[in-house]
């Protein structure tokens, strides 16, 4: 096989590895809206469905990182496509992690829609569009090797962390004022825990996408510590 | 450059990366020990430590993630040490976000610290333990390529989690029962929740192993669905 054919073979594996991540990353948004939209119109059967998406994101995960093994061992890439292939081993990772956490609000979902509403959501979706956003932001950042809106990135997901401050501070208050709101106020709680972490992998992500595109780490910088 | 000598500095990298991960996992566990020190002998000082230590875990990260990289751009290496080099890349990650949740629990310490003890802590260190023991003996099997201790280390992890919903049950109990116990109650179910994800972190590194040692991929078969 002449080298030509192998440079356009690769490119070829590398763009199919691009699709495939994309394609998975669709997956978990949408199990994130799904998971989502279960606790705020309270539809147990969408809270199931949700659950049911997992298997076929944990088959996705073994499948591209698979891919970029072989990649690795057949076609030893260099410089930015080796730190392409690396990161896309590390971000599946990630992705699959959030498909767990949408596992884990749907499955608070189905407790909450066994008892009565405590209190409208309003920031509750608020946070789960913010953490989409930022999931799929981070992707394409990381196909498009676009590092600005990866810092963008980093920057939004103290707006999560803020929310989730002020949610938890609310519930405390009804907990505290009266005993009968304990048990669905712990849930909220947990979903909006879920929903911080995913904005979490999603910031996770967009560092490394900085890392790839600068070649400079800034994980333990300002972003990781501000202040 | 002789391609015998080339081999045997090879293998001096490997050797030297095998170590570094070592180090860097007794410092976590030194994390997870002095965290949870913290929180049970109400010792603020010591929790401020803890999390001063974060630096250098993620210090240490970026550094052993560079080594890997090197590796594979300047060695290529082939099949198991090829494994072996992407899975270190893998178990960084997971190590420096255990270190993340050792700093959460310090934080909650200071927190409770300030306050009433609200009940002696008898689940808490034991969740402490078996978490710091599934990290060293993943990291153990991971350096030695012993895949029997990775399966212990799979099964071990539900313990952690029903110590955890145990905890949670009681505090819960708590709460109903007394709102001024609400605050503390939340921290310590915080803490559990921290145990919680770093005995997941060391679970994810164990079915990462196996999959090193037999090739083939556990992580969404049994172990991660058990019925």
């Amino acid at each position: 096989m002449g080298k030509e054919h192998m440079s356009s073979q690769f490119h070829a594996e590398l763009s199919e590895l691009r699709l495939r991540l994309l394609e998975m990353g669709g997956k978990v948004e949408l199990m994130i809206a799904t998971s989502m939209k279960s606790v705020v119109e309270r539809d147990s059967d969408l809270a199931g469905r949700t659950i049911a998406l997992d298997a076929e994101i944990n088959r996705m995960e073994v499948e591209i990182d698979q891919k970029c093994f072989h990649l690795l061992a057949l076609r030893q890439p260099a410089a930015r496509d080796l730190r392409f292939v690396t990161l896309a081993m590390k971000i599946v990772i990630d992705l699959e992690r959030i498909g767990d956490q949408c596992v884990n609000i749907a499955r608070e979902a189905l407790a909450l829609n066994l008892v009565p509403q405590l209190k409208p959501y309003i920031d509750l979706p608020r946070m789960g569009e913010a953490a989409n956003r930022a999931v799929k932001l981070a992707l394409d950042a990381f196909v498009s090797g676009d590092a600005s809106t990866a810092h963008q990135i980093c920057r939004d997901d103290r707006v999560v962390d803020e929310l989730n401050d002020q949610l938890q501070r609310e519930l405390l208050t009804f907990m505290m004022e009266d005993p009968a709101t304990v048990e669905r106020a712990m849930s909220i709680t947990s979903i909006s825990n879920f929903l911080e972490r995913i904005a979490d992998h999603a910031t996770n992500i967009a560092e490394m996408v900085i890392f790839m595109v600068h070649g400079k780490d800034i994980r333990h910088a300002t972003i990781a510590d501000p202040g």
